[in-house]
């Protein structure tokens, strides 16, 4: 069975479609600004449990994935388009209000605009299509596909902290109860993840980073989009890769650090930095965790010294 | 229960969105153009059935109704984004292959080109998200909210005929064997329909219309949007409606004026012109089927030299 991204990469060829395969398409805008589009379903049962959040958690969830996708590039939100597929059951209650009231307060954070949509009635499952607009300096938007062997590999913030938060909700959440905090932490990250988009201005508007992506399947499967699009290969310092500290040091280590290898849904910033450039990350929370190789499309992970070949993992819907 | 208009009017208050409740929002892009911008969300078993269409046929139509959201605007479509939603057992067939051969034929008609999307795993229902973004000279775009008193009402093509094409494949397809092409033409107006981006485009550049709006409601419904948003009401001819000569004359005379008047997915261009204007429309297929009045909100159908009150009626999701 073909995966979803072999089938992306055989319509783009078959079509010649060149805008896609980023993590936001870049279009002209006018002549000193780029546009932005990203679009993001997420869909009940498969992306999203009602039982899980609440109303307001998922109408942040939905507007937050869009707004990385923004971030991923460097780029500024503008505007969104909101499309929603609506059992009739929820329809009939207060839901839909509640979920609009958490999408506005992330929008209103960040000056985005509800500019359009759609709904329809959905048979069974709630269904929500993410649609955000943003603006780039003209050619200034981050890529995939410009990282350059040598350039040092950077993440934002800490990971694994997402994948560690669904696995306390599929679990039922019976934490100990001196473990609350962290815990709660852990289901804030997973529930309501917040997009890099201030990280992402300072990287675009200095100019440092030299290719981006956000991590939304996970840090191996990330990794392995920059170097297959920029046509290199990576070293990871498996002892670099900052681990969520929210996650339970009743896991065993080797699963915590598999949690923030494959684990998806961080929502923080992958991305390459030129050696000279490195300096000015230094008021920045974001973590040197290894290097762009010219060993096209091979990522090794360096550990107790050793180099072992990493196969991307992480979240595909086929 | 409210109605979906009624929770958009809510949302546009208590919100403030000013670029909510047009067939697209309008935006500005640079100096002299304007950035168009529509969704529309198709689920299976509400917005289509797969027993039904063809999957080029509902790649076709899945682009074909945003297609006639931008002509709606009178404006030219450029790029698209497609988000779908597939049940694993149809991922593992052409269907999807198929589909996007249909979504492509009527893309390559308007030189429209595919910049993004999302797909994800559905658990049952196939979703279609349609997002195209177009463009419009600056303040160019036509409005549903600027009729005014006098104008006249004209609306191009026949109407009925996609209402008709659905009862055909709710009562089985049981047509008398003469009736073969007609219904074919039914049914292709049903599940193929054709955006009518052409009409548009001589209707807006030559400042002809003075509001517009598709047929995807019906023609009572959406010509009660134009009356609403321009605070205007409209008295219409009974007799001057274009019904689609396709449907079949063993329905009674009441049912297929009921077919045109309150049957949706025509996706035909319902607009209005200043008298003086009239006689630049004498080339092309439109006819003439009423005028816009003063007495707001009101709709009156002129039938036998009675008036009437029409209410507007259908479709709708809540």
């Amino acid at each position: 069975m073909k995966t979803e991204f072999q089938f992306l990469d055989s319509l783009r060829t078959k079509y010649s479609l060149p805008h896609i395969g980023d993590d936001c398409a870049v279009l002209p805008k006018d002549s000193k600004t780029d546009l932005l589009l990203t679009a993001d379903l997420l869909i009940e049962d498969i992306d999203f449990r009602l039982a899980w959040s609440t109303p307001e958690q998922l109408g942040h969830k939905a507007l937050a994935v869009s707004l990385s996708d923004i971030a991923a590039m460097g780029g500024k939100a503008v505007w969104a388009m909101l499309s929603l597929g609506v059992p009739e059951n929820i329809w009939n209650t207060d839901f839909i209000d509640r979920f609009y009231n958490g999408w506005f307060e992330l929008a209103r954070k960040y000056n985005v605009e509800l500019v359009g949509g759609d709904i329809s009635r959905s048979p069974d499952k709630m269904v929500i299509d993410s649609i955000v607009g943003g603006e780039a300096g003209k050619g200034k938007a981050i890529l995939r596909s410009t990282a350059k062997p040598g350039d040092a590999i950077f993440v934002s913030g800490f990971l694994g902290g997402a994948a560690a938060g669904l696995r306390l909700l599929e679990s039922g959440l019976q934490s100990p109860k001196n473990r609350d905090n962290l815990d709660r932490n852990l289901l804030l990250k997973q529930l309501q993840p917040l997009p890099q988009l201030d990280h992402a201005n300072i990287l675009c508007l200095h100019g440092i980073a030299s290719s981006m992506i956000d991590i939304s399947d996970g840090l191996s499967s990330d990794l392995s989009h920059i170097c297959k699009q920029s046509g290199v290969g990576a070293r990871l310092e498996a002892e670099m890769i900052p681990i969520d500290a929210n996650i339970s040091l009743d896991i065993p280590s080797t699963e915590r650090f598999e949690l923030a290898l494959n684990g998806g849904e961080d929502f923080e910033l992958l991305f390459t930095v030129e050696k000279k450039n490195i300096s000015l990350l230094d008021s920045l929370g974001v973590t040197r965790i290894g290097e762009v190789t010219a060993n096209t499309g091979i990522i090794e992970l360096m550990r107790d010294g050793k180099a072992e070949i990493l196969e991307p993992k992480g979240y595909v819907h086929f």
